[in-house]
């Protein structure tokens, strides 16, 4: 499964350095925004961004988000398809077509 | 594959609500930003945090990832790999070892 | 007055850059993010942190918050004023007194 | 002076809830960034955002940064003054005039 593959390549890359004692669930939340804010970085001023700084910044994202999966002894696609499904309730199709409003005020 | 199967998913739910016209690669990054503060705000005042939200906030930060991913019409794997790789030059095993000092300061 | 002495000082260095064209609401929100994200990162290791390098990731949000301010025409001390006055009716001090609870569990 | 009344005013609200116990430096950071994203979420779809919910976040990110400022012993506008000196070195007005690079690519 494609993103096993990523697990595994990072759990290897921080086995290696012996990383996983900084990995506590609340140090990965963090380590998450912070590179959040560094993807940010990218649009800061305009709409247009370097494709290359992006695909690295969203890339840490995607590293940390999967970190704290495994920390939560989750699988990536339950946790996605649960949150999908959480959404369709919050967001029925015909209330949400082409509408950006929050489900609260929609 | 895994990715694939969240992929799908995520773009069947935007296309039934004619979301894509909201994301653009700018808007996508200040939605992860947004979403990872929520996720952050689990362990706000401390360490411990409810399970069932952090899942929740954390699959809100990979949907938008993935959706991002697919606007730079990139693969996750390759751009998990990719940065690996970058990082296995920045952080050499040996030097960084057990240490959580930035690349500029090892 | 205090703060008047700073949004002079943010004003005049912006003015001498001709920056005033970049600093739409939206872009010093994603400004003001992206300042905190590095904020956090003095942080997301350990609690300890360099003083040095918090005092001046914490002087940026603030001088990005000083110019959304500036941008909405608003006075810092009303703004935060009025806040407070929000807080004391969501957060009455006798049943969050000692509690981390958010307005809507207490 | 204005940072001052509101300072007061903050550390008034702050202990007639017993809330200090809760404002590490760590955790006043994580929340300046929880606050900072839900400031963005006033732009995330649009440039355009409510004024009102604006000026609420916005006071919000203010109210943790001067906590902040009071746990370093700091002064706002010593701090502030600091960076703009700190940034007129990285940032010379007639190499930095209306280009939005960052300094070390100007």
């Amino acid at each position: 499964m494609a993103w096993e593959s990523s697990s595994t390549a990072i759990r290897a890359f921080v086995h290696e350095r012996d990383w996983s004692q900084f990995h506590s669930p609340d140090n990965l939340a963090k380590s998450i925004a912070i590179e959040a804010g560094e993807l940010l970085e990218c649009y800061q001023w305009s709409p247009g961004a370097d494709h290359a700084d992006v695909r690295r910044e969203l890339a840490d994202v995607l590293i940390y988000c999967l970190l704290l999966v495994d920390e939560l002894g989750a699988d990536v696609d339950e946790l996605i398809a649960a949150k999908i499904q959480e959404n369709e309730r919050k967001y029925p199709a015909d209330r949400a077509r082409g509408r950006s409003a929050k489900y609260d005020r929609l």
